[in-house]
């Protein structure tokens, strides 16, 4: 079943390593059938080296396994409460890659010191708050993805396609797993050049014009970046 | 129509991506052809991996496509501009390279520390003013050309063939496209360089006797760097 | 003889330099045979270009020479010392990779900053005292393990499978020589990250909860990362 | 004539490319044939990817040309005065690797923080003087080999195969062409690790009898790394 959909996530899961997002397991993507409401998701703990496309695992909505041979991703319960949240959302990706990573760590928002930033986030990358203790300790993937949401409240997903978890790492996502992990690429280099850019002394955020422009001339309705009829990424 | 010229700036960015200069579309090579006037240009949009040679876009000095089934790349305006205020470009490139970007972020000049810098550039790589709200919502990537000139002003470009628009990135040139691709790798790793320098404690300029010294072994009247009769880059 | 163990033994010190940890022949592993008891390490200042499987070297537990026309690296005494404290280890490896050494040259402990650490250390990542003058005059590859040991006094070597040699770089061990690279990997990145995160002013380690949570998900009795059956990294 | 130097210079030349140590043109590297006292180095300004064994120059120990259609490196003279004073040198490197440079903009020496510097090392890797306004201006390329000489007066080249000119970068040396690239791959990669030390706050060298070990082991009269026989590195 969902045999195009299964190719595609274990594509993007690839990708990841190609794109030295991942080492070792440090990471996982799944995409949505947006017909069925099924998840396809990497199994957990199984290498990218080994891994095959028959391997990756069919969940429904509510996490239970329609089909695979594995146990899914230890994080599939936060893929889920996204999706659940957001039903646009067709991909996701979570990885430890490490300069996003260090921003979490640091628990600290990325500020948009740049048009680079401004293509392709309107606002700052924001970082969610640490969990408590109780959260950790019960349901805390679940919880996990409800700091995520908690934290992009009145903000729209698809304009803000990637956040930080605190102390821990980056979720991205799009309207498929391609595009998650194209916004995975994306924030990685943003996080990267922001850290350049503090450690030369400059963090104040670009002028909101600045921002605006650069962010709507790709993604806004006057969108002048790109071909007609192609949704700018 | 010149098929060669499209061929040599295909090629061009091409080589952006070989270089480690841009990631995903960040980035955008032209070239001039000096007998007609035309300028060659990457379309907008499309990606490095799919991109050919006929997808190269043709334009007149005013703007208005000559061939191309595609649109060309956003920052058009920008490029015709330098070619227009400095006719002896032949090539230009604008990329989101790491670290010149961060000095771009910074709004920082970069100083020349070292014969590695003097080597290529006589003084600052310089960095632009920020342009002003109205500068970027009416015409903004004509003003960013503007700005460029305006922090020229005075200077030869073709002995500073490199400057950071503020907040923004890097925009190279020279002769052809393929010397303002070199341009544009030489200036990453100065920027590089200059960022772990100053990371060191260390920031102010080398002595202008060196500068001078290094520029001018290189592309002064009595260079003696490189072979006879051929231009040292 | 050992002829598995030399070849598991040899495709992880080549597997050093393809994961970017070593240069030149700054690095080395070796395996144990539980059964016999013998260690088979690489030979001393050999290159990894041109070394041979049959070029490792077999020693006893008392350093003597069993078998190999080499001399085994001079590292061999801390190896043999690590094996008799922890007679669990069936691998160990040493390495100078970049961020690990950086760490153990500052003489400091990697903190743990995040889940990327918790997911694979349980604590710090220890760096021992520096060796006295008569340490390192007398004995001083044993005593670099003695102090190895003493630092890791009542912590289990295999939740903690790395530490870091003041003013001289990382040591890592497993089951077998296979996991000890593994875990250099690890080491490796994780040590990277928190350099990031220091840079960007945060330097206090995560809520022993969020610590506890990712270490035991993944390592402790009610594991559920990964797969039945099957010890997860 | 010199057709094996040639060649092992050529490689050389190569390696630095393949080692990630200079980009374009920037770096050079020249060979002694020890019986005629003929130098053979890199003509000046030629790319490496176009370069032939065959265009290698072949300079006499006044830097008179006595073979080769192209001209010499630039940097000819410092070559030239190194195997002057320091008779056993068979090779020379010079190179702007980004670590090594950024310590000589900088204008520090590279403090001995760990036992890698010390393996390699025997004490700081000096950085000269800067060269004084008529050092530049007359016989400038000599001067930087004086200062070099300067710099090292009193200790032994070949227990300190490496200095960095002040604002300039490193210059490299071994007993042929090949040993020269060793060292200067060797200096890139203790340069970083060093960089990366004083940005964790620690920059006091390590203590002298660490030093001595370290170094003594593979260089000293009773060295014990490597096999009997073999000159280590």
């Amino acid at each position: 079943m969902l045999e195009k959909l299964k190719r595609e996530v274990f594509q993007a899961n690839i990708d990841l390593v190609k794109h030295g997002l991942v080492i070792h397991t440090w990471g996982n993507v799944s995409g949505k059938d947006q017909e069925s409401g099924l998840i396809v998701i990497k199994p957990s703990g199984v290498s990218y080296s080994s891994m095959k496309e028959e391997d990756m695992v069919v969940l429904d909505g509510g996490g239970n396994k329609v089909e695979g041979k594995y146990k899914p991703s230890t994080d599939a319960p936060t893929h889920l409460y996204l999706y659940k949240a957001w039903p646009s959302l067709g991909g996701i990706v979570h990885t430890h890659s490490a300069y996003a990573t260090a921003w979490a760590q640091a628990g600290k928002d990325i500020p948009p010191l740049g048009t680079t930033h401004a293509d392709h986030y309107y606002g700052v990358v924001p970082c969610t708050r640490e969990l408590t203790a109780d959260e950790v300790e019960t349901d805390y993937e679940l919880n996990t993805g409800r700091v995520i949401v908690e934290r992009l409240k009145g903000l729209d997903p698809l304009a803000l396609p990637s956040a930080l978890v605190n102390c821990h790492g980056p979720f991205c996502w799009g309207l498929d797993a391609g595009e998650a992990v194209y916004n995975a690429v994306a924030l990685e280099e943003i996080a990267r050049i922001a850290f350049y850019t503090v450690l030369l002394k400059k963090s104040e955020p670009v002028e909101s014009y600045l921002l605006n422009k650069h962010f709507n001339r790709k993604h806004g309705k006057d969108a002048y970046y790109g071909q007609e009829g192609k949704k700018n990424k």
